[in-house]
């Protein structure tokens, strides 16, 4: 079976750039554009050349890409000619293969709005898509708010989409500017745009997610006929965002009656590098990916139930819809207070620690995760420290130093030029085998790094570790959590700490304690030991 | 025209408390159960009683609710009768008014992951419903893999569900387990089983967010007549989450056709406070909030777009779906034009600061609330710290007194007894007009409150505030909050503190630094400056 062509029309670096608090710079432009190209989208819509410096900068040095490179702008105003129209000239100017042109299909807009007459709003769209059409670009045409006009003045939006249409725009797109329609508003506006002559294969959905009904709107679109669809990496966007293209584009793939039916231009190896693209863009953005993201979110595979979790180790397609590796993503058996002896072995065995089905140190194993869970503790994420717990008591947790005591200053002060400084200082007496080793680290706010008491602990800690040294010198405490929490009735502090070592390897830690600082010694004390155990240290 | 009812289902302390990272206390699910019963939900599962400590606590101190309070479970296990079931004993013995049992409807999951025949398992189905409608109780049967399970074997998935229904049960939960359903396959799946003999009123959907479609699957069900939707707050739960209640409860009051054909619980009183509500369960799981989510989020009404900016001002129902206030949350026009303004203008009157339309001042309070929150402040909670930046720029901040160094210790050593203790211990001179006070503060784990660094310097501090000392006694830290942010291109550490006086008022202050104590400090001495000016403190 012959299957028909979808295409995808990126506009992460257009209508994503007005996410609030998102504002890319010229280099993030050429990532991404870079990215998606790479990812196999059709379109990519650069921005809005004129409209802001970095957007004409970008246009005027634009990436080559095997998509088709595509400008945005609007329609000409009234009163003048479609080549004297200084906005729109400077979006056709760009030279850009492909020009992306908003305009009004809404009544209400038309007057209110624009202050124009209906007659003028049609005269200003096929002027412009007509003049795109003259330079020998190819024309798309953004219905702004079609789906309201459509309720409000059903043969005026049809009338200005289909304008565009005869004037020769390549697309339609049905755009749902505002985000308040809903699937079956779609499906209608649609249908209702194939029947006043626009055929299927020159519609575009362009939906946002203000209803929390994006990805649904655009696969209701394509399920009427639409054949192209508009979106964003992540679901960036004015408001609540665009359709994710991400979520879009595995269901577009994988799931039927879409698959076998829709050739899309991302191919299967793309696919399986989808996670890693969504990844990187919040990486760009400095943001902190969506845990719960369809298909690439670090949850997407997590089991947390214990039921799901013992029926995953006999066939993970028991509970997966899909196969976490097929977009680039992994599954993962976490450790909780929901958790089954099953699961429990599956994470024993990711730990190398194999334990026999009925073994009754797994009932002991899981009777203290909870009481420690009860004390405040969290093992979901703390993998390492969850894994110190199950040795301890599987009796395979060597002693390999004893922490005497710790001491940490926080000073705030003036320095010698009358300067407000703020220091930190710690001290750590560490017993091992027969021997005592005392270090201490100072540190001040003057290098912009996380100046406070648990870096200068950390620092102490790894200054001298006797025999240990060699083990500990590569770990860097890359994050650190806290959070207030009940440890039984009483509010306790715990502390969430990541590290690294020099191969990348990331591992984490919990400490729990009514004190922020003990709360933070206990992760890192724990941090620290389970580096030394896996890298194989041997008591002293 | 006389509207259905449509039952909402709220399962955020139970499929929710599934969420990677969510690890609720029991006094999380006792106010979340609070929040939820405000807000007008049908029906509060409150977990699994005898999975877990916290559930089984829980459960034996059931909160009284007006909603139908609920335990979960599964049916009973085949070779034994449903009142030999210890499993389903507990969940029974909750002595809720209502139990949903989940089971399978999927052949494969029967004869695979429970290695039973698939006649046992309509046994096990009509027994168990039957044993709970027996203890005088509501039952709901969850359908697991329902629509898996009619791909696989339609027969058997509606003989199971309509077996369900003839043992007595209210509700058959239609539930899209894996969350791999589209659309499609949620309208099919419910038609069938209408068809099957269960009438959509005793219909209910289940369904996550594994394609982004969560929340259509619900409505799409409703549409084809299904009359309960199960869901959670901020769409928590499995792997990617649940359908979200809070995306689709003003979607149901507020859109048409759902808001002329439905009556659902919840009224618009309680809708006003729906961004209240979301936030409040992010604020209990220390999440930072989703600004872009649907409705309540953040950006859900802030337009960035310069067409859509200029558009709202001359009528917000341009670019608005629907009216922000109608679920408590607020329009946002970024920056610096006239909007910005006035939004500001209504801030400060509410702090008490009437500054005059167009006074230069306003600018310069933008600007610089704007040079802060890129430092990583956050002013949206922390109003007290926010009027103080405001006063200070207007010229409306005496000086009161000044910190002239701080020193806290944090020591881990062996006590007399030669057990391990932590003490703190805190310096802080301030100096107030010409004279100089000197206070210490020392703390020992021993009595379980919050003994770290913050609170010895924040005791430290109202030991000896001089003239002041009768404006601060009653200040009382109720909560600290503490988040790695990004300020500039460095992370810092924000803190957030509630402070609460004697009279209950609670105010809200920040601070940033690369030093955690020294973020604590600032958010401590803004909480201690507005009391001080609130209370009308004077300058010594």
């Amino acid at each position: 079976m012959t299957r028909e062509r979808l295409y995808l029309f990126d506009t992460t670096l257009r209508d994503g750039q007005q996410t609030q608090g998102v504002d890319f710079s010229l280099a993030d432009k050429q990532r991404i554009a870079a990215a998606l190209d790479a990812l196999g989208v059709d379109y990519i819509e650069g921005g809005w050349p004129g409209a802001n410096p970095t957007d004409s900068d970008f246009f005027r040095a634009a990436p080559k890409t095997r998509a088709t490179f595509t400008a945005f702008g609007m329609t000409k105003r009234a009163g003048r000619s479609a080549a004297n129209d200084e906005v729109l000239a400077e979006v056709v100017n760009a030279g850009t293969p492909a020009v992306c042109l908003v305009g009004k299909t809404h009544d209400y807009h038309v007057t209110k709005a624009l202050g124009i007459t209906l007659e003028e709003n049609l005269e200003n769209i096929t002027a412009s898509i007509a003049h795109v059409r003259a330079q020998g670009r190819e024309a798309l045409f953004d219905c702004e708010h079609f789906f309201d006009g459509l309720r409000a003045n059903r043969a005026y939006a049809l009338q200005a989409a289909k304008a565009a249409y005869d004037a020769g725009a390549r697309w339609v797109v049905l755009c749902d500017t505002n985000g308040g329609a809903l699937p079956h508003d779609v499906r209608a506006g649609v249908k209702a745009a194939i029947e006043a002559g626009i055929p299927g294969d020159h519609l575009a959905i362009h939906t946002h997610d203000d209803t929390g009904n994006a990805v649904a709107n655009s696969l209701v679109a394509v399920a009427a006929g639409a054949r192209q669809i508009q979106g964003t990496l992540n679901g960036l966007g004015e408001r609540c965002g665009n359709a994710n293209l991400v979520s879009l584009i595995p269901t577009l793939m994988l799931k039927e009656p879409f698959a076998s039916q829709f050739e899309i231009g991302v191919d299967e190896e793309a696919l399986r590098h989808l996670t890693q693209t969504s990844r990187m863009l919040d990486d760009i953005l400095n943001r902190v990916p969506n845990a719960a993201a369809p298909y690439v979110g670090a949850s997407a595979f997590t089991h947390k139930a214990g039921l799901h979790a013992s029926a995953i180790l006999k066939d993970p397609a028991t509970y997966e819809h899909i196969a976490p590796d097929a977009v680039g993503n992994k599954r993962f058996v976490p450790m909780s207070n929901q958790a089954g002896q099953s699961n429990l072995r599956e994470r024993l065995a990711d730990a190398g620690l194999k334990v026999e089905k009925g073994d009754p140190r797994l009932g002991r194993i899981l009777d203290e995760i909870k009481t420690l869970e009860d004390r405040g503790y969290a093992y979901d994420s703390a993998s390492a420290s969850f894994e110190l717990v199950a040795r301890r008591l599987l009796g395979q947790l060597p002693r390999l130093f004893d922490v005497e005591r710790y001491k940490v200053t926080v000073e705030r002060r003036q320095n010698a030029r009358g300067e407000m400084i703020t220091v930190s200082e710690a001290m750590v007496k560490v017993k091992i085998g027969t021997e005592t080793f005392m270090s201490v680290s100072e540190s001040m706010d003057t290098e912009g790094n996380d100046q406070g008491p648990v870096n200068a602990l950390s620092r102490a800690l790894a200054k001298d570790l006797g025999p240990y040294q060699s083990f500990i010198e590569d770990i860097d405490l890359v994050d650190f959590k806290v959070r207030i929490t009940n440890g039984g009735t009483e509010a306790v502090t715990r502390v969430l700490i990541d590290s690294q070592d020099r191969d990348g390897n990331l591992w984490s830690t919990v400490g729990v304690s009514a004190n922020i600082v003990d709360a933070s010694f206990q992760a890192l004390l724990d941090a620290f030991n389970w580096k030394l155990l896996r890298d194989g240290a041997q008591p002293a």
